[in-house]
């Protein structure tokens, strides 16, 4: 190793510490923050991540990585730091600051007038200022895409998910398109009728919970935390890592599946390698891949029948006797399928629908072939053909999502895409691991969650996105896995109640 | 105004962004932080300092505080926030980045063996690292005062609080280290017996006196929080104060005090000109002078006879009656003098004594005059002579304060004279607001705060520190309002009792 690498890595990790402050910042602003402190910490924010683009795009980084590519007994990890970091700085040399900073101005002002427009149910409040966000972004994907060598909506999603193109995109999701309708036309038919659970809950319980389910699932407290906020996510870094959830005393199964969530995110964080902390290539290998992590643990583990059995005596348990707390119940209650409005509340069937019409409107919108101000008729028009129902107003269809107002096009397909990589992760778990239903019964995931770590959480980024995914599951991204979820968990029940 | 100053501003406000950010950061790792993240959060802090003092040491600072210097059309406030500026600019230009570095090496490594040390009560564990540490400040000390024309150990004082110098500081010291022994002797003799409250006191309930309490002397809860750490502080930015106590079940006043006391930090933070937020000008005036705005709120006011017949009233109102609850019993209790060993345990006559012990001693062995081995045999005898008493362990004689093993030298003064500044301030006060006495009976010290607005908060760093004790109290930094002070808290209970 030659001294352009260490010196390389050295300036890397100084980038990292000022990233890790802004996860903890950003995570204290969701958190703790008093009101009156939100323009001094924008102006906080803005001036680290100001400092970290300096760092990262300075002419001497780019000497260091040239330097360092050009020495010849790297070991393979970081050969994958070289090629991770020269990524981030392509990528951020690609865009003039100017143009970086007109992007940062339009989607700040965006996302305050959406937050207002969402209140008031008025899209034609927002038009102009999306209409602002959508050309700046096109530029952007232009400029960024000549840079790279890639189309504009591909360098969108490379910038979520490296290497994720939308030749693979467009097929999977056109099959789903497809595959999914009759799949929920079924399954809504097959919902049962079931108890709904007692409260109050009071929240120190649902915490406490929360914590011990954490715990069991393997979540090491010495290394993070789990707060209240007003949206649930997870944030820190690898060895601090700020789970949050939000609690109401009248409700126990949307905040609890929401920690779940969060808990396969965390459970990433917490098992990448170590001794590659703060550098590019021990980061979590992109969004769908955080994206299959917590929906594994969500979707194919903690409402699996077989954990529901277990999650029924933990509920009884924490809250007292309830004739809700069977398995039996909970699933009526937690595989329950609909035709809703808004994404964030979807089940597991209809949540692709919605993100492929997402997928499709931006697109549209980015190709210059839907105009913002039709973005409202065109977003009825495709959730009736997607899904059968159409908003009611704006604030349940196009206002609905924060994603176009902050500039994050190409973040859509992130979670179908993860969707399906969990479900061929899970099955490529279960060949591997007999034992792995009795396991789960039990509320014990250590197996899997040491097969995870080999396979995916460990590599960080030493793999590339498609490497990952073949070496893990034997086989490309596909659709199948996912589908035979859907179908073992929601159509075997409709045959059995037949 | 002209380019130079404005620029200036600009780059002064990105300093003070990073510093806020590491504030933030600072109060985190105290409250919030899990174990294993302390060395990644060492690097963070690590970062954005070394960040902020290449922004500050810039040679580019240089020439705008040149320029803006040459502007013949500033006002005031910009003509004392060039001062400012310029005054941290030489000091940060003052030491070798080499020195900078060895130091903070140097510091953080005697801070985890002092951890150590103190819990062994070891002092031969922590002596080689501490030596280190007096050669380094010696040397920091020699440097600085160099490049700024003061002598080495002024040049440390005034690190802490700007302007102070030993010659100010030691005739001063020098009357208490006589003045205070005769009194400490009587106060002890007319010490009187007291109830114990009986608890437990639930820490909720505590907390949410604290909360009132806080409310109620003018703190505004949408700029501010209020947490536990283990050690009370007081940090954030002005726009977004933290404060933290520690609260134990079995035990209430301890906590209070400490609330009470960081509550005077916090009212000086929060009322420092909003205009000047994040530039020098508009930070507080020095370590002396915030020092004297907590204990004016908890010793002059917050432990004053008046308000502890409010307080008494609180006090059974969220714990329920008890026959501890009256003010006589309170003023037994809260006006107890003792020969300690621990400084932050000490009572108000006593204190100082503590203090006048390590300024002794920190100037002896920068001075070369004590070595670090003879530390403790000297500190047992500077007990012996001050306060009559010698400790029977080191973790209760010369390894109790972090101050040393942080390279922290030049401080301990400033808890002192902010003690003698309180007074005199507090003096000030009752002879321009003749219903001070009555306000403070009834809890409510709005005209007592609206008088620190104007003479303190409000001020910044706009007059220099002997402007600001002549402005306020209409003269110099003086031992006798304190001592009259203490005279008719503590020798007229002993003449009364006669």
């Amino acid at each position: 190793m030659g001294w352009h690498y260490a010196a390389l890595e050295d300036r890397l990790a100084r980038l990292g510490h000022l990233e890790g402050a802004l996860a903890i910042l950003n995570w204290d602003t969701a958190v703790c923050m008093p009101e009156a402190a939100s323009a001094a910490r924008g102006e906080q924010i803005a001036t680290l991540k100001r400092l970290a683009h300096e760092l990262l795009t300075a002419d001497e980084t780019g000497e260091l990585l040239a330097g360092a590519e050009a020495e010849s007994d790297l070991d393979p990890w970081q050969r994958a730091n070289v090629r991770e970091a020269q990524r981030r700085f392509r990528r951020a040399r690609a865009l003039e600051p100017a143009l970086v900073e007109a992007l940062a101005r339009a989607t700040n002002a965006c996302e305050m007038t959406w937050r207002e427009a969402r209140r008031r149910s008025d899209f034609a409040m927002l038009r102009a200022s999306l209409e602002e966000v959508v050309r700046l972004v096109r530029e952007a994907a232009r400029v960024t895409g000549a840079a790279l060598g890639l189309e504009p909506y591909d360098a969108l999603l490379d910038e979520h998910q490296p290497d994720l193109r939308d030749a693979l995109v467009a097929p999977l999701l056109d099959r789903l398109a497809a595959a999914l309708p009759p799949i929920l036309e079924v399954a809504i038919e097959a919902n049962r009728p079931f108890l709904t659970p007692r409260g109050p809950f009071p929240v120190d319980r649902q915490k406490k919970l929360a914590e011990r389910l954490l715990s069991r699932l393997g979540f090491d407290f010495r290394m993070g935390r789990l707060d209240a906020s007003a949206h649930p996510f997870c944030g820190g870094i690898p060895v601090d890592i700020r789970i949050t959830s939000r609690w109401r005393e009248d409700e126990v199964g949307a905040a609890l599946m929401a920690v779940l969530h969060e808990t396969g995110h965390a459970l990433y964080e917490a098992g990448l390698p170590r001794r590659w902390l703060g550098q590019p290539v021990g980061e979590a290998r992109g969004i769908v891949v955080h994206e299959s992590q917590s929906l594994l643990l969500e979707m194919q583990i903690c409402r699996s029948p077989a954990f529901l059995r277990f999650l029924a005596g933990e509920l009884e348990a924490a809250f007292g006797p309830d004739p809700a707390w069977t398995s039996a119940n909970l699933e009526a209650l937690w595989h329950r399928v609909e035709r809703g409005f808004i994404r964030v509340d979807a089940d597991e069937v209809s949540y692709p629908l919605h993100v492929i019409l997402r997928w499709r409107l931006e697109k549209a919108m980015l190709a210059g072939e839907l105009a913002v101000a039709d973005l409202p008729g065109a977003w009825a028009e495709g959730m009736r053909a997607l899904l059968g129902v159409s908003p009611p107003d704006d604030a349940r269809g196009c206002l609905q999502d924060i994603h176009w107002p902050v500039g994050a096009f190409g973040y859509f397909p992130c979670y179908t895409l993860g969707a399906l990589l969990a479900a061929q992760l899970a099955a490529a778990a279960r060949a591997q691991l007999p034992g792995l239903e009795q396991d789960i019964a039990r509320g014990d995931i250590a197996p899997l969650l040491a097969w995870l770590r080999a396979q995916v959480h460990g590599r960080g980024s030493l793999p590339r996105f498609e490497e990952l995914v073949r070496e893990a599951t034997g086989g490309p991204l596909a659709v199948e896995p996912f589908l035979e979820h859907l179908r073992a968990r929601y159509l075997e029940r409709a045959a059995a109640a037949a």
